[in-house]
């Protein structure tokens, strides 16, 4: 029982970066940093308008395969509703393929924006879970999605249900004495854009080594970030990534020569480092100058949040 | 410098029982249980006398190889003390070989007696860091002895350093809110006792689905019990481990049937649960009869303790 939303509608989301993993919490550990994509869409009678500012414009494609426009569809599809035409605007902030969870953010920001939307037609819109749910499908793994969502720090996690995954994630408070920076290459990196194979076998040891740090790395984030450094161990992925992306795996190391705990954001090739000081050692910030990486300390994101409206271009007409 | 301490000191250590890996958190969590070893010691002119009451009586042996003198022989070293001869008195309630953690109670508790004996030499007593080290090991792995050396749940953690395992651990707050339920097997299992070989090689998204539950089952066991059921699901150890202790396999599906987190306690073949409920499902509790485990309400383990003084028996003498 799809009903179509009438045009001059008009929702924004605000949707935040956020980091992957975070060492040894592979697919499930997820940050969400001071970063946010805008998307604003708007019903129309017909066709489809994509406007892109900032990141990614000029070279993601202006049509229905754009993400941010299969996320709004999707969005609206979850809440009942249908719209005959759409105007989308993209502001991005949030760079492309540097493993900040870009891609998240315009699936999470479209499905917000469709909540938008569907919350004027009289639908309920998606709750966080299910949020969390259909965002994670587009993603295949619920960390940056969950992270996106709820925002702060996530623990998420994958289940089979009736054969299909179930995604899901539970949100950690993260203690106040832990600085967090993001060291993100000025150029994209073609050889990290390449898929690194993962190993599909691990030994038991390793499986027990990353599974202790990540309980661990709960017990570093909201309680005790002296631990950190141990707690973001990891051999599960970021040894197999760093031959992909030297310059992010040697800003690991200095990181961590420095006492400080490195990561890479996601699959990379951006750098997180969490530290229990204000400010980043010397020589990590030479470090992150000379090898061309534009280092920024970040507050954590908040939580997808949307606001709708009619439509600046329906009030003109008014 | 080893110096030799007079006859006639005493030290009693109370040491908990352990369960570990609670589930997904292989070699690395653990939760100290409310069933307590007493250990008393007394410095000899020579000689070695040991007693055992209770659980083990008659089937440990009487010499220098028990475990016990072991670690108390091993504390006194590591408390730069000796002595000529020792009077070690067991009173064991641990059951041995069901996953309770005897043996790291047995090792925790002899070094903590030598504390208690090394302090009245003018000793520093073993930190409870290096206690955590030194009994991991005796053992080889650290989530039992961190969990007797500190109480309550911790997430234990091994480290390379120089090439020798460095073992250490943090202590959890346990959401008050949780129930601990111990079913112990009434007679010991020879087939539990084999030690079951768990494979090499795990795929890799084994090993991811084990890091997120870990992760997730310390969120579940300090602010979230609502989610112990995800959390507390394994794929690295309990599996592998069913045919050899078929009961305590099924008693787990009873449990998670029931809706309560059951878990095996280390390497069983006992069985944990973890509920948020005061009292067990009477499904539960009726398979734990007819199975022939003993079902017993747990309090949260203390850490270990030790006193010291003059010896009844020099007592008697002055």
């Amino acid at each position: 029982m799809t009903r179509t939303l009438p045009s001059g509608l008009s929702a924004t989301a605000e949707v935040a970066a956020s980091s992957a993993n975070l060492g040894p919490g592979f697919d499930s550990l997820g940050l969400a940093l001071s970063l946010y994509d805008e998307i604003t869409v708007e019903t129309a009678d017909s066709g489809l308008v994509i406007e892109v500012d900032g990141e990614g414009a000029g070279q993601v494609p202006l049509d229905a395969s754009h993400l941010v426009v299969r996320a709004i569809e999707r969005g609206l599809r979850e809440n009942g509703v249908a719209a005959s035409g759409l105007i989308v605007r993209c502001r991005n902030n949030i760079p492309h393929s540097r493993g900040l969870g870009s891609s998240a953010a315009a699936v999470v920001g479209g499905l917000a924006a469709a909540n938008g939307l569907a919350a004027q037609g009289d639908s309920t819109p998606m709750s966080a879970d299910r949020l969390v749910q259909v965002s994670s499908e587009f993603e295949g793994h619920p960390d940056n999605a969950a992270a996106a969502v709820l925002g702060g720090a996530v623990v998420a996690w994958t289940a089979k249900q009736d054969g299909a995954p179930r995604y899901a994630a539970a949100p950690i408070r993260l203690h106040p004495g832990i600085s967090v920076f993001a060291a993100i290459p000025q150029v994209r990196s073609s050889t990290a854009e390449t898929r690194v194979l993962l190993p599909e076998q691990v030994s038991h040891a390793d499986a027990g080594f990353n599974l202790s740090r990540a309980a661990l790395l709960v017990v570093a984030l909201t309680e005790r970030p002296d631990l950190l450094l141990d707690a973001t161990e990891d051999v599960l992925h970021q040894p197999q990534r760093a031959s992909a992306m030297p310059a992010s795996a040697e800003y690991l190391a200095v990181l961590r020569r420095c006492g400080v705990a490195g990561v890479l954001s996601g699959a990379g090739p951006s750098v997180l480092a969490l530290s229990t000081e204000p400010e980043l050692p010397a020589d990590a910030l030479e470090y992150g100058a000379r090898a061309g990486f534009s280092v920024v300390k970040m507050s954590v994101g908040h939580g997808v949040s949307w606001t709708s409206g009619v439509a600046a271009s329906a009030r003109r007409e008014q």
